[in-house]
């Protein structure tokens, strides 16, 4: 692609989350050409993905590739192979939905694209603060993703290099929500239940759910969230 | 999976050519419970993941997954997307095959397999002397790949780490032929050739192909190699 001087690339994670929606606005905000990648993988909440389409659509972003993971085999019942099965790891109760090296292999796919668009920049919204558990949110982790991406292609090696970019990974749910505010982010469109049902509306009461109420309380403004209605 | 302290997994990628194939010998020796992967991108040689059983099959293998990439359309044709072709790329003549961030990719996969199956190493049978010119081949990479993925998973931060294990890196194509036969290989049945029949049969012609036939003259060992017949 012969790109223009002016014009950088970045490639965006966007999960239809909260957190995604505004990694996304910030790095159209910082002046880069959105390239939108989500990941279907046999999410319990067929939901996200269209919300993750919803943020695309409203953000005006051009590019959205929905990547299809052949993995639904592997985290869980996957394990029972061609031949042999495994029956230890099914009584452990890994969720099938359970994607294992999340991260590592959803930053694969966008340095894939990115090598394809000659795209500098990848955005990823993880958040080392709420979801401290997982290893693939630190930044030590973003920091040797990002050195192993600039060894892995030749446009890495030989051009420019790639960055990969984490806004929100020292922020609060709060300080999210405000960012996104600011940047225009509609809310309503984003869906961060893991339970949500066919409509979107959330469970309101799993954690997802719990960090992203009291995310609005902290912040002050008016959660547009719709919740299932429980007896 | 409660694993007998005595049982160590290995994950090893198989390409159906003659250099996994030697790969996979090698982690056998090495007294490892091998689970073979193997990846579908659309190769032109389907032929490929034939072989990429075959050898499974012939060393007694008893896991192999062969992975499905949606990729078809990020190499290449795959930049027209949802909304927007950016047809510069088609001119520029990236083969519909051709896979970007390869390497990465693969081991993210066997990254994620490996974490499920609490596998301690990793083997590739990438080779940095034979084809230098591919920045995922060589030392440098292997060595940041591993150390991102071992901050990327919680077993390898909270329990073993993992090994992403060459054996071939530093062999000529002669060397490795020589060891794989010490180790029984039957390379009449891996396909090394791109342009390879449906049958398997190589051209004899291509860059993989002279690679390999030299090697065999090298090596002083017959090449079993199955080349199509040619006016």
């Amino acid at each position: 692609m012969s790109a223009e001087a002016s014009v950088r690339r970045a490639v965006v994670l966007v999960s239809g989350g909260l957190d995604s929606a505004t990694c996304l606005a910030v790095a159209k905000q910082n002046g880069l050409l959105c390239h939108a990648i989500s990941f279907d993988y046999g999410q319990r909440a067929s939901s996200e993905l269209d919300a993750a389409k919803a943020v695309v659509d409203s953000q005006n972003v051009d590019w959205h590739r929905i990547v299809h993971l052949d993995f639904g085999q592997i985290g869980g019942s996957a394990l029972t192979d061609l031949k042999q099965p495994i029956p230890e790891h099914e009584s452990e109760g890994i969720p099938v939905t359970y994607v294992p090296a999340r991260n590592t292999l959803f930053l694969s796919y966008a340095l894939a694209w990115a090598e394809v668009l000659e795209a500098e920049e990848i955005y990823i919204g993880v958040n080392a603060r709420d979801y401290s558990g997982y290893p693939d949110c630190r930044p030590e982790f973003i920091s040797a993703y990002e050195n192993m991406a600039n060894l892995a292609t030749r446009a890495a090696v030989e051009g420019h290099g790639i960055r990969i970019r984490t806004p929100l990974i020292d922020l609060s749910k709060a300080d999210i929500i405000k960012l996104g505010s600011s940047l225009g982010v509609d809310f309503s469109q984003t869906v961060s239940c893991y339970q949500a049902d066919s409509a979107g509306q959330a469970c309101g009461v799993c954690d997802s759910c719990r960090f992203r109420r009291n995310g609005f309380v902290d912040a002050n403004i008016p959660d547009p969230t719709q919740y299932q209605e429980r007896q």
